[in-house]
């Protein structure tokens, strides 16, 4: 198939596939005391509320977001155990997210599982993905900074409004590429450069180092987004876990279809018309699009954005001396780039 | 009509029919900065958001929570700005819980105008619902103290547990009068408490006067929500603002409900098995419950509970010397009881 031929051939200039494994390891003993702290706290008399919630958290996923909590507070020097607690708050609130964006995308696959949603339906979703977000402000009330209350609080109105945003842009063919990024700027990258910036902020480190921590986490969290949007055209949906032709189904304006849309003829446009705008899709418009990302070299277009973000990510990281901790930072930013390219 | 003629009779039990006109008129000034907090609060670069969120806030509603909050703090003698902040909050966060529920109950009138998910949809209702929560901890962080904010991040868990409880009651005629007392305990009572709570503790009064107005924000909150599930069979739909017969239409597992189960013959727990465990309702089935109500005195069954907690909400204040913000509390709980007796 054509878009796997753009795949392979697109991993074969990198020589080595990066991991998150280094990063893995060397946050290890934390992260079991995370993953404690997130079944601790999951818990209610009203059994659903955990039975649900285990339904991701169990899922395992990547916890790519509270492990940046805990590697940015050991890269500010941290040695207590309050980042175990906020790293379990970024978690939750990210679980939160995606159980209201369960009701959001009608998505059928959830890190490989059946979704939360077409188990339990979308009260259940939404209330319990409330439980989680209660419960993730109660753990940073008796964690006791009001810095960082006000980061997660803050975030999370940001990344309610991008998702928002988002909602009004599906089927808008007239979506430009500047809103695009807003909007993955505020519903994923925000939480990322949350997710780090708390690490600094444990540490009470001057403004500055939390502020290029933040800046480290926002463009990981684009390169991520980037590069997810594009895995939903061309992923292999058992290596990702996620269903492959979500946005196209639901009409979203991601990147590839706004460039798409920029490159197109008018039949191509025709086609845009019908499949997003108008949202009538037949069993073949998938591969129809996928080759038109083919067509138009989509990939290789958004091999600048996603090296511009990775690129920034990388740069935050120099004013910091050399350690272990910036070492697999850096190998997460390879590791976010690699699931495309 | 039967059971508007038990509704008359039963009005005419009390002599003059209490408003809230009193504490309304006493924290006018208040609210009206209130009601520029929210307005101000509400707003976001995402146009969508402060236009849903206007559908539900700008219809007005009667306010009471947030009015709790500044009769509460003036009750203890606060003389500054922060209940305002914190009136604000509260709202918020009954205004989310409200816009959740809409995709719980898929409500068609909610203070008398449609559902904002009827008109945007249940993706823009959770949504929305998000920033407004998260709105109202950043407020909270605003304002700066721990203390209100452990009240209210413990207080929406609270909140979530109990709906999810609903849930799982739903269509369960096993439901016993304990559960139901919990989940209105929880969905509705505990941010009654939170609210007169969040006065006291703006005071800075002894931790026995704030677990006093606790104690009558809980109480009232019962009595609140068991009146209104009595008005959801009995209430006038011009004059209460919600649509008759929700609960039965959804088979919710309300006390009027309950209390009919326990004293129904057999060919009625037919009708029940039918229209409530399995859900299977014709257009007549209403007025046969509701005549079913009238025939086992539900209402009169249930005045004994309803004064119960008014009588809790009364003897709380007792501690509190007379003054105006007393007795503006006091009138609260007989407008609540006066709206079904």
């Amino acid at each position: 198939m054509a878009t796997s031929q753009a795949l392979s051939s697109a991993k074969e200039s990198f020589p080595a596939s990066p991991s998150l494994k280094g990063l893995t390891d060397f946050v290890a003993s934390d992260m079991a005391k995370v993953n404690a702290a997130i079944l601790t706290n999951m818990q209610s008399d009203v059994p659903l509320i955990p039975q649900l919630a285990q339904h991701l958290l169990a899922a395992g996923g990547k916890r790519l977001r509270p492990m940046l909590t805990l590697v940015s507070a050991k890269l500010c020097g941290v040695e207590n155990d309050r980042p175990v607690g906020l790293a379990a708050c970024v978690e939750f609130i990210h679980t939160a997210t995606l159980l209201h964006d369960d009701v959001v995308d009608e998505s059928d696959l959830r890190r490989g599982q059946n979704s939360a949603n077409a188990v339990w339906g979308n009260q259940a979703s939404v209330l319990v993905g409330d439980f989680l977000f209660s419960r993730a402000f109660e753990l940073m009330v008796a964690d006791g900074s009001l810095k960082v209350l006000g980061i997660l609080s803050a975030t999370s109105a940001r990344i309610a409004e991008g998702e928002v945003q988002q909602l009004t842009t599906v089927q808008d063919l007239s979506t430009t590429k500047e809103i695009y990024l807003e909007v993955i700027g505020a519903k994923t990258a925000a939480l990322f450069a949350a997710a780090t910036q708390i690490g600094a902020a444990v540490a009470e480190r001057p403004e500055t180092e939390e502020q290029t921590l933040k800046a480290y986490g926002y463009n990981l969290g684009m390169t991520f987004q980037l590069v997810d949007d594009v895995l939903d055209y061309m992923g292999d949906q058992a290596q990702v876990g996620k269903t492959v032709g979500d946005d196209f189904a639901q009409s979203k304006l991601t990147l590839p279809v706004i460039l798409v849309h920029q490159y197109a003829d008018a039949s191509e446009k025709k086609f845009l018309e019908r499949t997003i705008a108008q949202g009538e899709q037949a069993s073949d418009d998938l591969p129809q699009m996928q080759a038109l990302l083919t067509k138009h070299k989509i990939l290789e277009k958004m091999r600048d954005d996603i090296t511009h973000y990775a690129d920034n990510a990388r740069a935050a990281l120099d004013t910091f001396p050399d350690s272990e901790a910036k070492a697999h930072m850096l190998e997460a930013i390879d590791f976010c780039v690699d699931r495309v390219f």
